[in-house]
């Protein structure tokens, strides 16, 4: 099943969570409500409240008890952005203004308290205090990945294992309890949603990787915006780490990295780029993000045969595919 | 009682929250470790989780359980300072430089946001959902009130109420929470919860409107910086409103203020603070704090007779009293 067909079959289930996303940032607070309005209407793929209900199929499902695992979730995704684009000082996003640009940083700030403040009394409503523990926790190890991001902007010294620690926090933790707590507040037993967190762990770090993957490789149409736009960031990806073990280039990829890094987003990054492109950095990447989602599929694999599961392994397929 | 005897009388449990604290921000990344820590360590005077202790006092008290309420609470008001001094673009605070000043406001953002998920991730481990959804709601109220203040900064049409509200949300709510899950968490009546929720709600409506009064007829020294600093930063408080009802002095303030705005941070408030000490705004909102004592003190009325009921009503007298 190609990936639009799922959407088409979850439609239903999709549009209440959208309503109860609106719902849940609605408030007295007109300027709060507003910001938060505007980020949610950019649009996004909403793949985390996918991952919750898909997940949650395999245990008792019901649809009021997923929403308050899913709007959350993408609560606390939504928050992380408004925050990131303070950071990154980015003035769009999915082709919208940024809360930062349309309003201003202080309100962008407040705008991402209020979302995770709101993301938190959500799923306070659900009884089960394991599944509050387990969304506060990714809370901090987001914060870290935001912070190891910023330590590492323009390290061109980081480790692999380093880049692979961030992107975890960063990105495959959230799509890891995703899949983790759809299972859990439906009762399932605890081996099928370990199996469902490992499943989203691994697709989750694909999922980055083919992101950064993309930024390097993708043209402007495809991306949305011109490539390179993490290295002009600071932002060291693996395609480019993996470049830098290459001698024949590294000395001169070192030099462009540094110019740009003192022109800021003034120089542009085709050479750069050009030069990744000419070393085998981006097959290695591509290499490694299909580790990912081969063993994103194993982890699938001692679960019952739903067609929950067959969705979840297209999923894990389509992330897979190369982009670009 | 003195408030210093509390203190001395309190020190055991107070110094085990003090460690709590500190091992709760205490993390493998470096850097947010020793932003929290700085922050933590700059001091502060511990009431909220004073109020915790003593009105755990009401139930069943147990120190392992009041720890988890107390700790969250004080990470929380933690967390709203260091998003503030963003806001507020503050050097210092408690004559310590702040994580923004000492860092930058992009680490700033992240340690605030870290300490929230810190706080969450320890309440978490308190099985009563209700705790939860009291925290997570207060979260969401700050942010309203901190948005508020951001528009409300010179806005000098805006009524008392609007004053009322903003401090409610910014200031009281979290010192009644702090009060009330004290109670909960101690497994207290309801009706013993709600009242000293209602106390710590007017303590707290008493202690901002005090705090207010102080920037505006205090030393330099008992403040701890110039006085005038909320109406250089355009925070309209409760004794400047009250005195441009004065039709003697209304315009004369007006103009005054609106040359404090355009100059910023350079202009001198002394001439305002003197028309707003001609005029009886200060008589009035003593007044006003002092009521708000008063129905702290009969909040208390139907409780128990125990000593942590006599020192809530030694911290409402302290509070109540003139501190310049």
């Amino acid at each position: 099943m190609k990936l639009l067909d799922l959407y088409a079959k979850m439609k239903g289930d999709l549009n209440q969570i959208e309503q109860e996303l609106e719902r849940s940032v609605t408030d007295d607070h007109v300027l709060l409500s507003e910001a938060s309005l505007h980020l949610l209407k950019a649009g996004g793929k909403r793949i985390r409240p996918i991952f919750v209900l898909l997940s949650g199929k395999f245990g008792d499902y019901r649809l009021d008890v997923m929403k308050r695992v899913a709007v959350p979730l993408e609560l606390i995704h939504m928050a992380s952005l408004v925050h990131d684009d303070v950071i990154d000082d980015a003035q769009t996003r999915r082709g919208q203004l940024t809360v930062k640009s349309k309003w201003d940083n202080r309100i962008a700030m407040y705008t991402g308290d209020f979302i995770h403040g709101k993301a938190l009394t959500i799923a306070a409503q659900l009884p089960n205090p394991q599944i509050h523990l387990i969304l506060s926790s990714a809370l901090v190890q987001m914060c870290v990945g935001e912070m190891e991001q910023i330590r590492d902007f323009f390290n061109t010294e980081q480790t692999i294992r380093n880049y692979l620690l961030r992107i975890r926090r960063k990105t495959a933790l959230l799509i890891a309890i995703s899949c983790q707590l759809g299972a859990v507040a439906s009762n399932t037993d605890r081996s099928i949603s370990n199996s469902l967190y490992r499943y989203g762990y691994n697709v989750g770090m694909a999922f980055q990787i083919r992101d950064d993957l993309l930024d390097l490789y993708g043209t402007e149409k495809q991306i949305g915006k011109p490539p390179g736009s993490d290295m002009r960031q600071g932002n060291i990806t693996l395609p480019v780490l993996l470049a830098l073990k290459d001698p024949a280039i590294r000395d001169s990829l070192l030099s462009e990295i540094a110019s740009i890094r003192e022109l800021g987003g003034k120089r542009d990054t085709g050479r750069a780029i050009e030069m990744i492109r000419k070393s085998d950095g981006g097959e290695q990447a591509d290499q490694l993000a299909n580790r990912y989602v081969k063993k994103a599929l194993q982890a699938l694999e001692g679960l019952p045969n739903l067609t929950a599961k067959k969705n979840l392994i297209d999923i894990a397929h389509f992330v897979g595919k190369r982009n670009y």
